[in-house]
């Protein structure tokens, strides 16, 4: 009959011990297939345990399949092909690393344009998510619609309304966690046979979000006012993606008489659709914010996308998109069984500090704080000595500016050097996905998430390099 | 000269005004393209403005490319192509609903397996988000990773180890918002032109992401060990999407033989994955939770997912899956441009929780308190003078039971007959791709929603339907 010291148990317990012996002997055939095992109160007897260990280990042994039971016979050994069994008991022991060390660049960093760290209005967003677990506890375990919270949606609406001057119907705004999330939904909504245009130059990880969706995308140059519309016409595309209000790297601001070419584009075919990715711009320095693309669509050709990841900290994963109705009609029917990405506490606290004007005085904060950042950095450029061999280009709005800089370096160089003398740089060429010679030379200055202290520093270094 | 009257210029202020009035004016063609426009100093003498209105005015005009200014000579108005412009200024008023319109059925309902809505610890998770707030600060701001912050990877790699008997790599954990979304990594990581396969019947959702997401996919039939391995073999399929440990609807447990043959048909081409759907494997009845086929895998092949949303609350959307390592290179060289999709504060919540012991405590509570619903609910269908005409499989595991019942109507006839009397029914045979008539009145009862106090009036109406 089956013996098993149970000396060597360790911390399992008896019915766990004697399930794992039994199954060892399994895996090493010196049970049989179809080997009857002893009965319950036999092998209880033999080992000097309770009978329910054994049942419990016999159970369990059944449960997962390697013994079988007859009724009124007894229980007996399965046929398993494949004998090789982690019984594995120690803890695997995985190297230690810090969080630090995936990020490990502790220089000055000129190249990532995040959010300032330390701007995020931490205590009001406790205080606000604190109210929300106290008062809508009942809400916070209903499912969110597919599409976000109804009083966020609302929320957004009235934001939109009030600071951007647009229309969006909350029945008709999308929330999840991230834009590049809301891309790959645009994606399953348009079909993936259609074509897309983007920006070129323009910022990477569209391109990137499109290539690993295996959607065929083309690159349309950008003039002074947007993309071509002759080189998008030629490119057959269906669907745009771009960011007329602040382009991205070049800060090029679409004017009207462009957009309403875009928006004539998009009205010559049914399949045409605008994806208006407005990312920062509650961040313009010098009057309203620009209209965006949406509010003078009458044509439902325009899906506008934004994101609080951006203007409140690249921590918390909430965006949204507003849909125009005839394709929220079409979410609705062929996506809505997607549960929301956002869970409710960070859904209901945003539309807490939303509409408590909470994020309306954030973003008047951030905005001069950006402004203050860009003018200190401008004013330590302006002092160098060596400021007669740069050029700034575009300073008006978002959180980044361009320099062309005299160098006889190549840009892989300049960023190179950059790196051996730490500072972190980026040059607008990175950002073509078509090589242009035209605008070599050009770092883009991104000082949104650059510490204020750091400042003097990252100017002395950037002449350094140059 | 432009003349207005600022009168009606409501809420606006006068610069706004002035924009928007001169807008109306080149839109209308009352300015005609290439038309100078007066001096700054001239316009605002003629309104009676000050100079520097005047000036923010035009400056937003340029900055939109409404008018353009030549250097020492003046402003001139820009040719726009379609002068359609929605000038609207009062609020739309869009249909007011509750939150509650979108989920309208008030009845009893055995048709949703969602999880119990008042078990959520709330007062422990407040606590561990302020502790949160206060101790790491610093951290919340610091992106994650891509693949999710260590500290909740290296929570759920120790979880999975003593709960789960794993051994699970933190560095192979990808953290995301969702099961869903972790579908739509896998097939990005995968490829779209491999051939998936999935359970019939099985779980809806996961046929329609792959519908959403245009992968090709077959469904193989599950007979009482899981899916057949001659038809998963003649399906010619590379990946195979499962929930060996407990499969949905039919609480089917895969045995361990057939695990290793599962294994098998995937080690006999590179090619080949397996997607391991773990998702209530912490909610079995009786002796230790089946082991994970990630455990017994050798060779890499199975990709191991679950979520915290079923197990927590589904209104918290974080999941998490462990690569194999070689497809975790591939993830990190492909796919790590992606932001994590789950905010750093519910990642490092998360991970307190699960450290803290809270979540072990949870799932026990949670398994005692399903058990407790499932018994209750049991024997009250016991007491029925009508239980003669039903039959119960599959009761020893998870958030719902099978419950076939002798009756004359059809399928779609139940649910109608219950949605009339108030119940919200669902049966197995909607969960078969190719229909099967074997497993007609066959319904799924899922009780793990379903309040207390309801449960004797849902077995009457369950009685007065069939």
């Amino acid at each position: 009959m089956l013996t098993y010291s149970f000396e060597n148990k360790g911390s399992d317990s008896l019915y766990e011990f004697l399930y794992k012996k039994i199954i060892e002997d399994i895996l090493a055939c010196r049970l049989a297939p179809d080997e009857k095992l002893p009965s319950k109160r036999a092998l209880a007897k033999h080992l000097s345990i309770s009978t329910v260990t054994v049942e419990n280990a016999y159970n369990q042994l059944v449960a997962e399949g390697y013994i079988y039971s007859k009724p009124k016979s007894g229980y007996y050994v399965c046929r398993i092909s494949s004998p090789v069994m982690n019984t594995g008991s120690l803890k695997p022991a995985y190297e230690s690393r810090s969080e630090d060390s995936e990020d490990a660049f502790c220089g000055v960093d000129l190249a990532m344009n995040s959010a300032a760290r330390d701007s995020f209005p931490f205590s009001v967003w406790t205080k606000l998510m604190r109210e929300v677990m106290a008062d809508k506890s009942e809400l916070l375990t209903v499912n969110s619609p597919s599409t976000g919270v109804r009083e966020l949606r609302c929320a957004i609406s009235d934001y939109l309304f009030q600071f951007r001057g647009m229309k969006a119907d909350p029945d008709c705004i999308v929330v999840g966690a991230g834009t590049e999330y809301l891309y790959s939904l645009i994606i399953q909504l348009l079909g993936r046979q259609k074509r897309y245009a983007l920006e070129d130059p323009g910022y990477r990880k569209i391109a990137q979000i499109y290539r690993a969706n295996n959607v065929s995308f083309h690159c349309i140059p950008v003039d002074k006012s947007g993309v071509e519309i002759s080189a998008l016409e030629n490119s057959r595309a269906d669907v745009l993606h771009i960011s007329p209000s602040h382009h991205f790297p070049t800060g090029i601001v679409t004017p009207v008489s462009r957009r309403y070419e875009l928006l004539s584009w998009a009205e010559k075919s049914p399949d045409r659709y605008i994806i208006e990715d407005d990312y920062d711009s509650e961040f313009r320095f010098s009057g309203r914010p620009i209209p965006s693309l949406q509010s003078i669509d009458h044509s439902g050709k325009v899906i506008y996308i934004n994101t609080f990841s951006k203007s409140l900290t690249s921590t918390i994963r909430i965006s949204y998109m507003v849909l125009p109705e005839e394709l929220m009609a079409l979410y609705k029917k062929e996506l809505s069984f997607y549960a929301c990405t956002v869970s409710n506490f960070e859904q209901y606290t945003l539309s807490a500090f939303i509409r408590q004007g909470y994020y309306e005085k954030h973003i008047n904060r951030m905005r001069n704080y950006y402004r203050n950042q860009r003018d200190t950095l401008m004013s330590e450029i302006k002092k160098h000595p060596l400021f007669g061999r740069v050029q700034i280009k575009e300073e008006d709005a978002g959180l980044h500016f361009l320099m062309k800089v005299d160098t006889p370096l190549s840009d892989r160089e300049l960023i190179e050097k950059g790196r051996q003398k730490g500072i972190r740089l980026t040059c607008l060429s990175e950002y073509y996905h078509k090589h242009s010679s035209a605008d070599r030379h050009t770092l883009i200055i991104n000082y949104s998430g650059l510490p204020r202290e750091d400042i003097k520093r990252a100017v002395g270094l950037l002449f350094e390099v140059i």
